[in-house]
């Protein structure tokens, strides 16, 4: 890379939680400023917040409609070049929209839109301009889940016969969206998240790393979807069946109410030769179960691992890293992606992985289908897109 | 007890598993002894094993016809006081129902018959007799399940919400039954096993789990059942939706598939305060998560647990017990029920935890039902008796 | 085998401890039977420690003396073929000696003798008669724990370095023996434990691990011993720098004051190759790292563990074997040894590895060298027997 | 924070291992910006890696002298407010002394100086000119050693009594020096990384590590030090006794031959009241046993914990926060304190802990005595300074 790229931040003013994630995340590598922000739409936080982020006062806008028309006149080496979306799920679709028709490129939260019609339109302007969606499906930036989905590919484990994986969190364990709960407050709320709970929040999350790491397709669903908390408007736990492509079943489990869990991601593939095990919460660790040999231990960071692991890592063996460099590594292959688009050059083949417009669409298509599934007495439900 | 009990044995012969782990736990606390043995229905074998075991020449029989006929004929204070039934399944109801017909009580591996009919027949003869019948569903034997099981009893997490109990095995992943394996042949064959396979033979020691530590049955079922290598006559791999009493919603699963894993039983339980752990394969810890507190680790052994942990550990916090101590524990609590009864005492209320009849034919029903769910198009199958 | 052997208990009436867990390990393979005992000074404990135990009440006797006289009086094949001794340590010596010198065979709790003189006679004696001694050193019964030392002695990790055994208790962070607990009572009493506290009693373990495990002896010691809690007479808490043979370096740790550690014995082992991990807490499980490939875990009752650790497990992989199964290991594969001496037999290689009058000795002089090590301004103290 | 801080970065250029953590760490929180660099004493590596960097190519040094002189020449709001020195320890002092001379704050790599001489002085001038050093001890920018830390203090243990610390690498364990490694090739030469070598590179670590958490200085030194590889001129391997303040003994290891060990730093503590255990390769996790209650498990993010590990923590709980996370901890804290005083504001208490030259010098007289110790036949040196 020859510069830095610059960033516009939609959304993330003080308070917000998810904000502040991806400008960690965006920070780390050293490979983007942030440039401008349209932090709040209201005026006092958006200023406040850009001066505590030292943006200067001339771009800490008031609101995204006019950081995308004004940024879009500045010259060429000033403008931003890509904008970042951490809005609630309802404030999605529109920032992204008007960027890439002002010509920037896009990193935008999960799920991708409010609805699957959203996500469709979205997908057309992006086919239309040719320029980069990015998709912070944050635990796909995991170098030992780029292993695992690396060993899967290569065949290491034979034909996938079975995916568990489980998203178990407890902080909705209690009507915590009546307490003064900002992020519970619009997660629960049907108007800003869409129509799933805890199945848009995290559910999407899980489907798509068991599509990530075995390649498969989930086809099928067969969806319990419970709410838990008396008075609460959306799921907030959810248990379904999955078909996959190929013959592969499983099960994917999201809940919010697992009470006193924090953040428990995990997944499990299993296939003719072996199975493997990762968790969020230690995730530097791969298990690898042999059916013919003992188990190994795959750690980030050490000699055996395979190149997408290696390039999404930054220190070696017994140097944690954690949520916010598998937060950083989707920043940084979308900017050397970037980068090398607007370079003219090729970036390495493993930058090129990140999660892009494409499993947005099929985020909102698994939410549409997750809820129908819920609502029905058929036991298998198409997983449509 | 003023004396040991006498047991006599069926299967369970040289070269058989499960029959040389209910000696081994029949032995460990000294209170019972092996005094007869109908080990094999091949008389050479059941001769040879009857030596092995240090059994008298005139108690080794060579059918449990013949022993349960002769033994009942032997004074009362020679005869044995019960049978322990480790052959087959397709070998356990007409041995039990014998034994129960000639005033011995029963020791039986589950699942308890081949089939619901015959579970609901032995029902009947043991409420006519008055005698004894015991289930050894091992894994409610650990200290750390009764504990979990006395925790819900209490009420110490709150209303429950979610189960997710999981037993992935992976020694069936390849055709094993074909490559001279007898533990592979005869659990596949549903001339033996019985019209299910992994979930007959490990789905129902889930399902009773589920059901033992929180004390709600499961009314609805919805399953999905695989078989997964090619050739298998039966499920090799299942996972199923649960619906229990009193709102709890909940996943099985059961697989034989799973590459790599050994006995890898697991449940998790959350109610409305907490959450709790525990590993078949760390079986002296149960993890307690709480909702408004840091979690914390319950030991076997240590002096925080509850009187049905403590009545079923041997040994003070940090000399692990393990599978065998858990089996031993139902033959332990079984022996002092009946030598109780035997003696016109009363054994402690910890004693008389251990599974019975009823247990047995809720195993066969399951099994009827999570067969039907898998074949059927409806999401939920009642999972009736 | 041909018959049971028949031991007699010397110590181990109601309330003891260990003498409970020598019976629970010389149950559980249905080799040995309990015949005769002297289980307590006291006569009324004795008599009815020996009802609850069902022995017969002419072989209950109310001193080893009166039950080793009385024994070797008996016919051949009645009498007892070997005594265990569970006594505290200064009741060890006698009673051994005793019964060595009227041709008993003896099983005997470590530390073996009161002190080093003792065990030098006792050496003397099992020389002259032939006869066999077995020293309960627990933990060398775990399979994993043989599995390590045939790695060691084959080579696996190349030359050996390093050895970090650490043995920390919790059990006496407070002046537990003024509070009514017996087994504190004795252990930290200079007339009946010997010279060494928290030493004595689980650094000899450390030490016997250390030495199993590398077949290297500790050749010197620089030990900083403490009293932490006031008013106790014996260490309770002591750190051991370690030299072995052949250039291994080390560290020793045994502590009764970790305040709130249960028996959390462990032990690394570092060769040229890789290194080993095993802990009593999770016993069935063997951590093997490489320098030259990923770590491996090797289990319990796993097709990939050697012949030793396959003697030593009574189960397949993921059924849990723990602290007891290890102690029935020690007794079982002396009674192996000893029926195969009686019937003129060879018994397996793997039976002969239990531990001796040999390792006995080592452990005193161990206690020997590390207090006087303790008293010591010098650095190293040769660890002489 | 008005403005973000202006770094000048000494060494780190392209292959460096240390000065690319340095910037991840200090990019992370968005307060510091890369403004100038020497990054290499070698003209073109210095050059390439700032363009690598998007350092302007005038502010591109090629020597420490250069950047120094230069720098304190330029305008107030442009020129750097602090040094990163970040090359081998042999060059460390000079950098660090010219810098404070000319008004520069310094942050620096450990050991602190090549020698402790070195290390007063720097102290001398730190006093002289009132200037900032910040040592990065990295593992004390932890959250959970941070708690473990202010619940010491707090007296949560009530006395201390023991200290464990415990650091194994395996990455020596061959000559790696001689097969092209830079890291090992400088780390394993006394000429520039001073008289010791896994006492220097990590046993400093170990010693802040428990001078830090437990508040009490070690006071004398019982060293076994090894080199374990043939043809090593350092130290790679060792084992400490430890006397500390206040009656606290504890053992301290080092090694870089503990093959197949990744970077496993743990501590333990343990006082009259319960234990504390952190572990550096999951560490976010904080593991409390007691007396007299239930284990506890305290996680990063979580509401229990105190105020210094909740000000050094990013995210909630379950989304691990790693090493660069605890090394931008250190870099964030400096930056405060180093902002508020430019300011003339208070930072808040907690961002003054991080470590400074009182901490270096510890670390050198460590280096010192435990060499010292090392060569003695006495038992305990004292660790004067």
């Amino acid at each position: 890379m020859k510069r830095k790229l610059r960033m516009g931040m939609i959304g993330g003013g003080k308070g917000a939680f998810i904000g502040a994630v991806h400008r960690l995340a965006a920070n780390m590598d050293g490979l983007i400023e942030l440039s401008a922000g349209a932090l709040s739409e209201i005026n006092d936080i958006a200023i406040e917040s850009g001066k505590m982020l030292f943006l200067p006062e001339d771009r800490t806008y008031t609101s995204y409609e006019e950081m995308i028309e004004k940024e879009s006149k500045l010259p060429e080496d000033v403008r931003i070049d890509f904008v970042s979306i951490v809005t609630p799920n309802f404030v999605h679709f529109a920032p992204a929209m008007m960027a890439l028709e002002h010509g920037f490129n896009v990193v935008i939260e999960k799920p991708m839109t409010f609805n699957l019609d959203e996500a469709k339109q979205l997908k057309q302007k992006v086919d239309e301009t040719g320029l980069l969606l990015c998709l912070t499906h944050t635990y796909s930036g995991y170098p030992m889940v780029k292993q695992a989905k690396q060993m899967v590919a290569e065949g290491a484990l034979g034909k996938i016969r079975k995916v568990w994986v489980e998203y178990p969190q407890g902080w909705l364990s209690k009507l915590t969206e009546r307490e003064g709960n900002m992020q519970a407050a619009w997660r629960t709320d049907p108007t800003k998240s869409g129509k799933a709970g805890a199945m848009g929040d995290i559910g999407t999350h899980a489907a798509h790393l068991a599509e990530y790491i075995t390649g498969k397709k989930i086809t099928h669903l067969c969806a319990d979807l419970n709410v838990m908390v008396e008075g609460r408007r959306l799921d907030d736990d959810g248990n379904v069946l999955l078909k996959m492509e190929d013959g592969v079943h499983g099960v994917l489990m999201a809940s919010q109410v697992a009470a006193g869990e924090e953040n428990a991601l995990k997944i499990r593939v299993y296939g003719e030769k072996g199975g493997l095990e990762w968790a969020q919460q230690e995730p530097n660790t791969l298990i690898v179960r042999w059916l013919d040999k003992p188990t190994e231990i795959l750690r980030t960071g050490t000699p055996w691992v395979g190149s997408y692991a290696r390039f999404n890592a930054r220190t070696p063996g017994g140097h944690p890293e954690g949520y916010l460099e598998a937060f950083a590594n989707i920043y940084r292959n979308f900017a050397l992606t970037l980068s090398a688009k607007i370079e003219g050059t090729e970036p390495p083949k493993e930058a090129l992985d990140f999660p892009r417009v494409e499993e947005g669409i099929r985020g909102m298509a698994f939410i549409d289908n997750v809820v129908a599934s819920g609502q029905s007495d058929v036991k298998w439900t198409e997983n449509k897109v």
